[in-house]
């Protein structure tokens, strides 16, 4: 069923169809960071930890790779291979198709799959490339970032933006001889997320609008950061700790209903964006009036703007809906 | 008017439509390469060498940036501003609005509006980044990649895919001890570019199709590596010539038209999805269809894959159109 996901094959979408009333009770986990951080140690280690608990966990990586390459990385995925044999861990790569969009509504897709089948945890592990570490906001309950001390002088870099989308925030690599100014760096960093300065760049966050109190008074999420050492999982059972407790708070504070309302209307909408886009790529592989339409372009009876206007136009129906009042 | 595509203005799309029958004479020129390279101070360089030969030049800056930043970075402009004060010469960065479709259409456009207006070179600098450095070979007639010896064993990483669709190699930095051993290292890998090994790699590349020879016979065009020292304009001259000679040896092949018509048969059907996408996101914004699908799945009564099937369904007519017969 993921293949097929993976595949874009048509058949995933009357599948998925039949599956979506019988998911929705994982707890989907994001974890994002630039290469190099560990993030598939750090995973492997976070497996271990919740199989102690008895939790049936699945783990969807997803590799933006270039639109020339094909296929996935897979070799960051063999060292999670030890839990191959366990029945109740299920670990996939995913490839990017070349689509922005496309990356985070398979992901969508195969978290709707593996919570059908019954895995109360799902990890979606992103690199934090481009617009990957984003699009994970509109898929995961809660996100972790991982990033490393840098350079003597604090942490790594953290892109623009990424700040705000953290739940937890976890510095690996932490027996480096600067990883308590990392850490000392990053809460500083996150203080000033909840400063007036920073206010306007918070609006823009996609996740901000998840953190609207649903009643007046009560308690919102203050991000943690946590200190890990991924190769031989000094601090990892407190993390597992941390991100079942911010599930925990996220429940009993109302937010996680309000979340997952806010992540269905998300998918909904790339779900339309993706339907229409396979229309159009449909129309232009089939009709004549597209073949019409460039060979006038071709002979230079029309222009492509003009010619492209007329298409759309004839394509979409939007005269007979019911507009809005307002 | 480049405000307007800038600021996606629905403005910019009619007049567009009037510049579109004056423009296409221009020679667009893509330069490209992973960030530290040298491109702006290699871009001055070069308008400094075609503004010798009295040519009208502009310089369009493409930034993607976070979608968190808002605007462009234009630090890295400032150097080319010593050509501010001459009438012939236009600067501008565009910003990326999020969207990589759009950045290449707005970038498409912007050259429309420049080639109506009499700009006879056009250059589009694009940041080796993500898609960008691809999403150039759909509006460039000519593309140069820029890169600069590594750490002693040759060149800077070049990212697959990318040596596919340059038309002229440029190892800036020059004066590097390393620099010769990268010459010699692009050069063989260019070599192999025509090796049956990587003529499947070939076949992906946007650009491959541009390459094939109208008519028997005819020569194609070899990629070139040539040598720079931006910072002090060494082969820049040599640089610019063969840009020139480039669009030359493409004019007196048929392959201009040939490469006009492709990239036009793209732009169609980019406009084609930016504006379906367009009418989507109208209906979003305004319909009460949209909004009665909303509230239907928030209050459960309908899954989000069957209500945006449903909507797609109706807001799309593909009922009533020609099918080819194949």
């Amino acid at each position: 069923m993921i293949r097929l996901i993976d595949d874009n094959n048509p058949k995933a979408f009357s599948l998925l169809k039949q599956l979506y009333p019988h998911s929705g009770n994982a707890f989907i986990i994001g974890i994002t960071g630039s290469p190099g951080v560990g993030k598939s140690t750090l995973i492997d280690a976070l497996i271990f930890e919740f199989r102690k608990l008895d939790l049936k966990i699945a783990v969807i990586a997803v590799d933006p790779t270039s639109p020339f390459s094909g296929g996935a990385i897979l070799g960051d995925r063999l060292r999670m291979q030890r839990h191959a044999s366990d029945e109740k861990v299920f670990i996939r790569s995913m490839a990017s198709r070349g689509q922005k969009g496309g990356l985070s509504r398979a992901t969508k897709d195969a978290a709707i799959v593996l919570s059908a089948m019954g895995y109360e945890i799902i990890i979606i592990e992103t690199v934090g490339a481009g617009q990957a570490e984003f699009d994970i906001a509109s898929v995961a309950h809660s996100i972790g970032i991982v990033t490393i001390p840098g350079t003597g002088d604090g942490i790594q870099a953290v892109k623009a933006g990424i700040l705000e989308i953290g739940d937890i925030f976890i510095v690996n690599k932490n027996d480096r001889p600067d990883a308590q100014a990392a850490v000392l760096e990053l809460k500083m960093m996150l203080s000033m997320r909840n400063s007036n300065t920073l206010g306007q760049i918070l609006n823009q966050a996609p996740r901000d609008k998840f953190e609207i109190c649903p009643q007046k008074g009560c308690s919102t999420w203050a991000p943690r950061v946590l200190k890990t050492i991924a190769q031989n999982g000094t601090g990892v059972k407190e993390l597992a700790d941390t991100f079942l407790s911010h599930f925990d708070f996220m429940k009993k504070n109302n937010i996680l209903d309000l979340k997952k309302k806010e992540l269905e209307r998300i998918y909904f909408n790339s779900l339309l964006k993706d339907l229409a886009m396979g229309k159009i790529e449909l129309f232009m592989q089939e009709s004549m009036d597209f073949k019409d339409a460039l060979n006038q372009i071709e002979a230079g009876l029309v222009d492509p703007i003009t010619a492209a206007e007329h298409v759309v136009n004839h394509l979409m129906v939007t005269r007979n809906l019911k507009v809005q009042d307002n």
